[in-house]
């Protein structure tokens, strides 16, 4: 049996620990800063606070002033940061791991370069660390329903396939579905432009609230297949593998049913501007927003370079055109196609 | 303006009258021998006994003995039979129909030819009445939902683009946005399997019901995320334009959301024998049954002639074997990807 760390208390790294000790490993769950009451509750009564379920028996919860206690002996370490907490653990974390660990990230999510382009999270620690085994989580899955055991089908990412295949073995369950893949970019890029395009998808609920009526299933029907059309245009413009789409679009399906980003596609959808429902949404973080601005940036910097055209994407720029200039929503329906 | 006729008031031939009327022309719709009592409703009401709906005013009601009036000076006609239509369609109406007249096919599926391959409805009518323009409808469209004038993406295929622009000017509306395609086989193929993998994608609404708990979205991606894949495999399989998959996923999307296939697929997923599901919905059609065998048939085919593995298609021989050999829900996850 091997130990597995998991440096982030937030929902998806604490969920990680469901699969981490089901094949009976020694898991231990190390809070940030930012997470000291919820390690102190979980070692209270084991009782996640904001992920809302007791974590299993046997995982063994650290405060971060703990850290070298918890990667004494590891096999595994994940990180399970949000995107906002991805330079803190790429400057501070990562210099006092281990180095021969691998290290697998569920954070979602892309880092926009100086040259305008895209780089996935491994990539940019590869950038820091030249070395180790930086892996990756890719698809959909939601913390909370990885924590109830719901079958789940996602992808680990690196370069070294010996190293992915210990990882799976480590994970996988009769409920975690793990495939294997080398590519990198491609996965982290298909998954990251689910989180613009479930806030575009869920435009439709709004639209079809704010009529006062019951939700419609055409018109989101309608985003969900330009959304597809337009993810994989992305994937083929950055030269990337259009065989992670099928990623993107399971990843797409559950984001459109999951927590913050449709609420804010359903406020906008309805008419609110970007500022008037941000400050109704003020206290959750919302990864779809950034991730819209950084591809929005990096196709801008591709149609500056003539390498595409903005009719190419007349989805992605109307929820840009939203979130960046406080538009209000006007599909551009006659534009798809 | 133009006089639009369309043959059978089923629900979907009957939402049609919506975009047909809002452009100003004359829309009659003729009933089949099977929709006496819609009809006789309608031309006393004007209200549609199972959509649900008061029909546009204007619309004319016809019975099927007076079809020969309602096709006097037509310049276009709308096949609105469901699947199970298609054969009296083609051999006892085209023949009385106006040789130069476009027939806009609304039917969704694929028929199976002696050879053990796929055919379209257009290509099955062609083969009927060569130098006719058969046009056919693909994408997400539920009749309720054309019917409230909930914004529609869809596409119209034929093999003529003049005649194809001709029929989008007649019936494109603010809220039904129409594509255009030459490319008939590729997108009626598209839209006609998103029927079978609706109900693979339905199982995990049955099973997370079964467990007692509220809907999960994570194994729902991940059917909906394999389902994907194999589209894109089954398009490239016949050697069609990966183009269509847009279509077939946002068809996918509304039919896992829409009525008797997902209601189907929910007592599938929790346990029920095909056999004893059909009992219980002994009073609908269900094409996806259908077109599973169809689908299901025409990939053996290639597999006898070692043109596919049935490796390529877990998720369409599970949902296959449920339904011709009477397996119960086992969805093989690990041998996905």
């Amino acid at each position: 049996m091997s130990i597995i760390t998991i440096i982030g208390s937030g929902v998806m790294g604490s969920a990680m620990c469901f699969p981490a000790s089901s094949n009976g490993h020694t898991v231990r769950l190390v809070g940030t800063m930012l997470d000291r009451s919820i390690i102190s509750h979980l070692k209270e009564t084991g009782f996640h606070l904001t992920l809302k379920r007791h974590l299993p028996a046997g995982v063994e919860f650290y405060y971060f002033e703990d850290l070298s206690v918890a990667l004494d002996c590891v096999d595994l370490i994940i990180c399970g940061v949000s995107s906002f907490g991805v330079e803190w653990f790429g400057n501070d974390i990562l210099t006092v791991l281990p180095a021969d660990i691998p290290v697998l990230s569920v954070t979602k999510g892309m880092l926009v370069n100086d040259d305008g382009f895209l780089s996935s999270y491994p990539k940019y620690y590869s950038s820091l660390f030249s070395g180790r085994d930086f892996c990756a989580v890719g698809g959909p899955c939601t913390s909370y329903e990885l924590a109830d055991s719901d079958n789940t089908c996602i992808a680990f990412c690196g370069n070294n396939m010996i190293s992915l295949l210990e990882i799976k073995n480590m994970l996988e369950t009769p409920y975690y579905h793990i495939e294997l893949t080398t590519d990198i970019e491609g996965l982290e890029f298909a998954v990251a432009i689910k989180n613009a395009y479930a806030l575009a998808v869920s435009l439709a609920v709004g639209m079809s609230l704010k009529d006062g009526e019951t939700l419609h299933y055409n018109s989101q029907a309608a985003l969900f297949g330009q959304s597809v059309r337009e993810m994989r245009k992305l994937l083929m413009l950055f030269k990337l593998n259009e065989d992670n789409l099928v990623f993107g679009v399971g990843d797409l399906y559950v984001t459109v049913f999951g927590g913050r980003t449709r609420k804010l596609g359903t406020l906008l959808g309805k008419g609110y501007t970007f500022k008037q429902a941000s400050s109704e949404l003020s206290d959750i973080t919302l990864e779809s927003v950034v991730i819209t601005e950084r591809i929005g940036k990096a196709v801008l910097t591709c149609i500056n370079k003539e390498m595409a055209s903005k009719n190419d994407f007349p989805l992605l720029f109307h929820i840009y055109d939203i979130i960046t200039k406080d538009e209000i929503v006007n599909v551009p329906w006659k534009k798809f196609g």
